[in-house]
């Protein structure tokens, strides 16, 4: 059993695309076989869109019955704007990874991804990226801003109370991401 | 004398501004002096777009009369989407980087970010980007949009042949924009 720890920006980042074809053996690699990943670390800073990029990630894992525990790793940081910030990120993600675990840097702003990267590399980690087509991401972008106003429906579903959200969560699935397996 | 080798994307992505600064010792580090920058690389794909961003790039550097070289070492793939590819702008910017060189990420596709990265660090080159505030990312694309109808004035400036495109090339510049030397 490894982990999956995939870097968070402001949209979902194709985190759950890359879990979905690990698991099934379905990405680009010389010799893909099925990833049993126990764990999901979703790596993200303090910032407000952030937080709700994170919710709507659980909240899909949740719809969509995936047994794997999601877990969010907090930056203390609302963003990388300076060098200590950089470092505070990579040292903070450095000790999440562990050998032959899987670092998905999709997501989030392009330092978090050369962090992530460089730091999987050291800990002889596997790094992944899933490619998002360029025509669902503008759909992707346009459901994000529908989901926005929907805050307290998305909070029931985190709580188990009311999944009737669920339908439409469901819609943030990326159509033909592809998974490749780069390290 | 070293090299400047920054990725490129779509938009001239901040290329100018680490330049800049790292000439003017005007970037976060624990001891910032000036670089002497011989030749700045340009590592760019084959779209239309990005090699619409090369020329914008290069012509700026004409109308800022830089008297230092700007080489645009072309990858021949149209973007990174899988892993073949991947390997091929990995191997081919590994050729292009010496040790003590300045490796700036801050442009281009999150993989190509990743890849520049990982090879500075194998070459022993210095890593750097440059972060632009976000008010300038969308003045800047504004900018870019009334550029796309100018093609003729831009190759004019390549050519030396009319700069009178200049002023409004100059308010590509990024205001605010912050380099920070990373490893």
């Amino acid at each position: 059993m490894v982990k999956l720890i995939a870097t968070l920006g402001t949209s979902p980042g194709g985190v759950f695309e890359t879990y979905t074809n690990l698991i099934n053996g379905n990405y680009e690699s010389d010799n893909p076989s099925k990833v049993e990943i126990d764990t999901i670390y979703l790596i993200r800073t303090l910032d407000k869109d952030v937080e709700f990029a994170f919710k709507l990630v659980k909240a899909l894992f949740i719809c969509q019955k995936i047994p794997s525990e999601v877990v969010e790793i907090k930056i203390n940081i609302s963003d990388i704007t300076n060098k200590q910030e950089y470092e505070q990120f990579k040292s903070q993600i450095f000790q999440k990874i562990g050998k032959g675990d899987f670092v998905d840097f999709t997501g989030g702003r392009k330092a978090m991804s050369v962090a992530a990267a460089i730091q999987a590399l050291k800990r002889d980690a596997y790094l992944v990226t899933t490619i998002i087509p360029q025509s669902e991401y503008n759909r992707i972008q346009n459901k994000l801003k529908e989901l926005k106003n929907k805050e307290n429906e998305i909070n029931d579903i985190l709580a188990n109370k009311n999944l009737s959200l669920c339908p439409e969560l469901n819609e943030l699935i990326v159509h033909g991401a592809r998974t490749i397996l780069l390290s």
